[in-house]
């Protein structure tokens, strides 16, 4: 399976993260992500990685990658899930992840999009 | 990664299958998903099958297996975002999921869900 589906919930979409990611996925899910952004009008991006056991830099990356180019295309990323040891991991790797908001769950994220938005 | 998330949105929960299954992940998943049943209170399962191309006889008895045990715990199953080669393909094997709903997408399942839980 060679791309990760991108869901739409209201005007939002919901990206679940559960395989290891490489490049090439990296870079269809950002080409995907930027043409459903475009198409859907959507006002926000949530990204699970509930899944994730761990968060490297390579991913790290991603997640500011999309995070810009979601911004760029007037939408706000949101990071949701998040296991406490990826926290932890993160605090300690430094890896602040600069202009990428969070929350602890889908559905906490999505209440924080929504409040945004109106507040726009 | 070893199991596949299972996502709160409000009343219901969402599990998007993106991987190739296998019996112990499909045994994982069962067991996650009763228990969050049971843990949530959640009136509705929706199962997102929009990444995969094909669907075999084993997630086909994966899929039956899911709603049969979730409506024992008095929760709906939907199965959503199935692709048309994948439709095609179901009806062509005479694989018909008896007493699984459908929905053409995320959207469109959550609402349908969300009406019959009203007129319960």
């Amino acid at each position: 399976m060679e791309r990760i589906p991108i869901l739409q919930m209201g005007d939002f979409l919901l990206v679940t993260i559960q395989v290891d990611m490489h490049d090439q996925l990296a870079l269809t899910l950002q080409d995907d992500l930027s043409e459903r952004i475009s198409k859907t009008s959507a006002r926000g991006v949530l990204i699970d990685i509930s899944a994730l056991d761990m968060v490297d830099s390579f991913i790290g990356r991603m997640i500011g990658t999309i995070s810009g180019l979601s911004k760029i295309m007037d939408a706000e990323t949101m990071l949701v899930g998040m296991q406490p040891a990826v926290a932890i991991t993160l605090v300690e790797l430094g890896l602040n992840l600069p202009g990428v908001s969070t929350a602890l769950n889908v559905e906490r994220g999505m209440k924080l999009l929504q409040e945004r938005v109106r507040q726009q």
